[in-house]
């Protein structure tokens, strides 16, 4: 008997051990962005992929490749050897004067005009301490130098190329310029032309409105490159947020604009600069004072601008054509109005056969849909109710649905002119997909391009007739592949496979629904087991949780899009649950503006409902349930840690907003209104209040000088915390922003492990 | 047999309950300063007693009374009813416009004048939110008010009353004023009178260096009152440190100027101002670049100033006189050199019986002593070397010594003209005591008044005959009693109880000595043993360090000067251990200074004797050793925690230096002479360099806008350990300074026992 047991026992041993060579444990380094092996264990990429016209090509570090788009057989246009040959050997004037340092790699390369055989490369020339920044212009046919300019500012910055004329526009400081050849910028904002204005209070050529309203940038070049319209901003009169910079000899005060909730926010203007003349005119917007002029675009004749002008409200949008010559204000076009808000993120996209017809999103119908504008068809202006009873629009134009449906249009990707085609991107499939199709605007009828699993990140070549095909999902590691967007086979340029999953022992995971508290809808969640799963055991459980618009954390792809933490902390014994609430992205504009002047409250709810389906699996501790989250999750994170303290017994928040009144204009009051207008709101979602209802162990985390969620949020609730008599943790990662990167990243996923490991074990 | 066991537990378990309530358990609030019970358990005091001439009086809510000095009965003198009715039925010009709010206390009440029942006492008059104080004269002989005067600024300070002139010197914002009647102050610093200089830039009549040398004001009233001498500092050179305040709105900044090792410091200059003249004089001291006006003196007949003036190497003090009405330079008296550094820390005491002489006090043989110098008998001066090898000294006069040895004096109370004595409080008896001697002037005969035990606090009576003594040890609560200067008998006025050691069920305390790392220097320390103390356990143990110069933990007073949080520790199952390492306080300039130009060193050789002799203890777990100390003592535990990670596993750091570079100018030089001068000294004290060092458990703690170490410590440590791949733990009391006081310091040590609970058990 026991010579039995001894001899099962050394078995099992064997069994464990040779399951342990087999598959290796993992750390934080493999699997957490920043981490020294984490490159390692990605499925690999192919960078530099891109359309030279309908000629796929790859610009790599040692060459540029033609791709055929039917045998995927690479064949090499141009190397890095003979770009560097004719720096080395430029002629006039495009001789340098400099010792020149070679090239390192292509990679960065494009070419711009797709009848023309000329590569666009950027550099540095001369040592490694010029700031200066050269573009060239390389004729791979004539096999040299065409052009070139230099950008001698450092910390220039916003680089916008215009083909069509071939000038460069960038930032410098807070002021907007343009370069086409040598080394003579010309000033586009007053300042540099003689004008003083102070530099930080008035800034030209930026992303305004904080990149809120879908804005990325502050420059757009006119179609035929005759005009660069701009971006102006004022915020003189916004207040400052002192941060401060602990890494000079004695600190040093580095204050940034952050306009709060309720407060003065900044005035943008919209520039429009003349090539020719050299002069600006604005458009005439009338007083910018609490407006957001969103979504500038350019009609492709470029005598028009239109802008989508939002309220400070945010539930009234305008769209707006001006005339670009002399910034007039010519005509609104349509409007829509929401009971909570709208939230215009689309600029209008031109129909290339119909100058007359553009495309404008919009979620009037509940889930962001594609409408066909007929600018010569002018209506008389209705009042509508949307799909959405909560929306209302009106229309001054034709309009045609081109798109309907429980399902939303994530990406336009552009058109197929000769067959009258867009193609896009969107969830019809799955709300945690993202699959191609393209759209007859003819029949309306819709064509899958490429598998209909997971997740596709794609570019269109210039005809429409085929896609760059990059496809992750849950089962696929990465294919990259050219389709034809016709909907038929295409050829496969590579199939990566997963060297983490191939190496390391990882745990299971699943997907799945729950029903949110309002016992109807749907919410997707995603279970991770413990690596060697014992289903007699109980575990500890975490929830890893953001919960606010604009953001899903279960998706089709790689793990159900699991972060490498969740991964780590299933291997070290935790059961790791999240689940996109109401209020998360992708389920169209009821699912998300729940939370509307009450941010934190439904949201929590269907977090509970997560964690009651956690309590109800047999091998979950059901009083150790932690929680996790940063920025919005990290709000949620303290909030659930506050309103359910029997339920959540262990916390760590990053980055939390505690106070929405110290949140930005833009973001928060669309979501809250101000602080004046909604004050119960305000009250009820302020995480001070119930600092004294702090239970078990909350670790707040931020970075020194967040200019997103700023400093004060979590240090106010410290102070509540003492006054209240509760003892929360904290930590502060100096000189961080609103995210830990590199190195901090992985030390900050060893702090926040450690503290599950120290207190819910 | 099993009946038996069953009896012996039952009685075991009835024994124990009995022992819990005859003594009860305490908590932090009844033992932390700002506890919500602490000023119910610690003994009694009288407060109020003072000296007016010889007569010894008590000032107390409800009157103030005479105590007779023989017998201790107490009279009323005059009542809080008639001084009220004095304020309410004034008399022009002491008549109040207002509604008279009553005064609710006399306790703060002084007798300026001891020939006249005049009694002086300020309060608030009018309604709550009144900013304006008054100062009353009320003469209960003639019951009426005799004087009065208001200030109206809000934020008037550094109130500095002259009775020789009836004026009231005080400052507000950075002004300086004096008042004498009515509501009419006088402007002493010029912008009042016109003359625009920026406020916080230069600084009238505040205390200056950063309250070092012993500078605790910036007012001297001349002998007679005919001179204002004051200090004028101009920090415009000095960068800013930027603090931030949370609890605005939006965060804002609260610059503070704060002058760094090496870095350019502030400048003083001394100014007199004329009363009568109402016209300013500047000492003409040359350029005051880099140098220390310390220890400002008049002569008695107001003729001169005297300054001890010191480089801003701090190893050269120089006594010069100056002519009072011109400013002139008039002669240097006496200086002292030294290898390491000089600390003048006491201005001149003139005899009252002979204005030719002063009391100078200096550590040139040692230990603090006191030197009568002889203004009429100069000297050729003559370099000589101290009893401290390291000083040299030349004196322009002749000196005598009036005390030696290797003890200290404390404090000169003051003299008995009639019996040509002075009165001090020194360490003769032991450097754990302040005991109080009269010494003979003619035969340098020492008496000691009141019991050789303890910590005596004493004030002196207008003659010199007696003392009210206050006196606390670690057998003796608190004794009051008033002590004739002769050494004879006294009456004692009161005998105070503890009622913690009462009513709680304390800790066993005991003292005793280990060698210094030296193997020839005795260090005492103080051991508590847990609460039910049980030599057969193994214990985890922590030593409270301090470490740096001017404080000892080590006293014959209650507790030994054991903290509140060191006995709460020591009930929840702690040993406690505190030691005085050389470079503390009262044991001589020699066991101070070993430190010089490598804080922390030597220091921590000390601390890790006393970890030595607590491992060596049989109920001390050895592998359990904590640390926990504030400010220097943060210092000192973050340091030992990275030098000897193998003997220390848990520390909390409060408010801790991390690099002497981001200390003040005037003590952080004075130790370790500049960055500039001292680069080995300062890298090897720069726990930044040993941040990779931490293994076992670090908290640090400070206050957030800590204007003493600023955050700039901390934060910069931070980053240090987060680069070097450490995890310290952290935490901020926003809007604290330096200490947490009131209910914030019940949380912090709440926080501190709380990590070692979590970490050494």
């Amino acid at each position: 008997m026991k010579r039995t047991f001894l001899f099962i026992y050394l078995f099992c041993i064997m069994i464990a051990a040779s399951f342990s060579q087999e598959k290796k444990a993992f750390t934080l380094n493999d699997v957490i962005p920043g981490g020294s092996n984490y490159f390692n264990l990605i499925p690999q990429n192919m960078p530099g992929l891109q359309w030279w016209g309908d000629i796929c090509i790859r610009t790599d570090v040692e060459d540029i490749k033609t791709i055929d788009v039917k045998t995927g057989k690479e064949t090499v246009l141009l190397t890095l050897k003979e770009v560097n040959d004719a720096l080395q050997n430029g002629e006039k004037p495009y001789k340098l004067s400099h010792p020149v340092k070679p090239l390192r790699s292509l990679q960065g390369a494009s070419l711009p005009w797709e009848k023309q055989k000329i590569v666009k490369f950027s550099g540095k020339v001369g040592d490694e301490r010029s700031s200066e920044s050269y573009t060239f212009f390389y004729d791979f046919g004539l096999k040299k130098l065409t052009n070139m300019f230099r950008i001698g500012e450092e910390g220039a910055t916003n680089f916008d190329f215009c083909k069509e004329n071939g000038y460069l526009a960038y930032t410098s400081g807070d002021h907007l310029y343009i370069i086409r050849q040598g080394d003579r910028s010309t000033p586009v904002s007053p300042h540099a032309a003689g004008k003083k204005e102070k530099a930080r209070d008035i800034v030209y050529g930026q992303a305004v409105h904080r990149n809120e309203f879908g804005i990325y940038k502050g420059t757009f070049w006119s179609p035929k490159g005759s005009y660069l319209a701009f971006y102006r901003m004022d915020q003189s009169m916004v207040t400052d947020y002192p941060q401060v910079n602990t890494t000079t000899r004695i600190a040093t005060l580095e204050p940034d604009k952050y306009p709060m909730a309720g407060m003065t926010s900044h005035k943008v203007t919209v520039g429009v600069y003349n090539i020719a003349t050299e002069k600006t005119v604005y458009l005439q917007t009338g007083d910018p004072t609490d407006r957001y002029f969103t979504n500038i675009s350019w009609s492709p004749d470029e005598k028009s601008i239109y802008l989508i002008e939002l309220n400070r409200d945010q539930n009234h949008a305008q769209l707006i054509r001006y005339d670009a010559e002399s910034g007039e204000r010519k005509e609104l076009l349509y409007e829509e109005m929401h009971a909570r808000y709208v939230e215009p993120q689309h600029p209008l996209i031109f129909l290339p056969w119909d100058d007359t017809k553009f495309i404008y999103q919009s979620q009037r119908d509940g889930f962001n849909h594609l409408y066909l504008f007929d600018t010569q068809a002018p209506r008389e202006p209705e009042t509508v109710q949307g799909k959405d009873p909560e929306c209302r629009y009106r229309s001054y134009v034709a309009v045609t649905p081109i798109t309907e449906g429980e399902w939303l249009v994530q990406n336009v990707l552009g058109f197929n002119a000769k067959k009258k085609e867009i193609i896009v991107a969107s969830t019809e499939i799955s709300p945690l997909q993202t699959n191609l199709f393209s759209i007859s605007l003819k029949t309306g009828k819709r064509t899958l391009i490429g598998s209909d699993d997971g997740v596709h990140n794609a570019q269109l070549s210039g005809s429409g007739t085929y896609v760059i095909d990059n496809f992750t999902s849950a089962k696929v590691p990465r294919i990259i592949s050219i389709l034809p967007t016709n909907g038929k086979q295409g050829t496969t340029l590579f199939t990566a496979s997963d060297p983490l999953k191939e190496q390391y022992n990882l745990p299971e995971i699943t997907i799945g629904t729950i029903k949110a508290v309002d016992g109807e809808t749907d919410l997707y969640y995603r279970l991770i087991k413990p690596v060697n799963f014992d289903p007699t055991k109980k575990y500890p459980a975490i929830i890893y949780v953001y919960g606010g618009p604009h953001a899903q954390v279960v998706k089709n792809t790689r793990f159900y899009a699991a972060g490498g933490w969740d991964l780590y902390m299933a291997q070290q014994g935790y059961v790791m649950l999240s689940i996109d609430n109401r209020g998360s992205d992708n389920r169209g504009i009821q699912f998300e503006n729940r939370m509307f002047r009450h941010l934190g409250v439904e949201e929590m709810k269907d977090q509970v409902e997560g964690a009651k389906f956690l309590q109800s699996l047999s091998f979950v501790d059901a009083n150790k349930i932690g929680v996790h989250g940063w920025s919005f999750g990290g709000f949620m994170t303290t909030n659930l840690m506050l309103s359910y303290p029997e339920i959540f017994k262990v916390g760590v928040a990053g980055g939390p907003v505690i106070d929405w009144q110290f949140y930005e204009v833009m973001y928060g009051e669309r979501y809250m209104d101000t602080p004046q207008d909604n004050p119960e709101g305000y009250a009820g979602s302020n995480l001070r209040a119930k600092a004294g209802n702090l239970k078990g162990r909350l670790q707040i985390i931020i970075g020194g000088t967040d200019p997103t969620c700023v400093p004060q949020h979590s240090i106010t609730f410290l102070r509540a915390c003492i006054d209240a008599g509760t003892q929360p943790d904290f930590f502060i990662y100096p000189e961080d922003g609103h995210n830990m990167v590199g190195r901090d990243r992985v030390h900050l996923h060893e702090r926040i492990a450690r503290y599950f490991f120290d207190y819910l074990k």
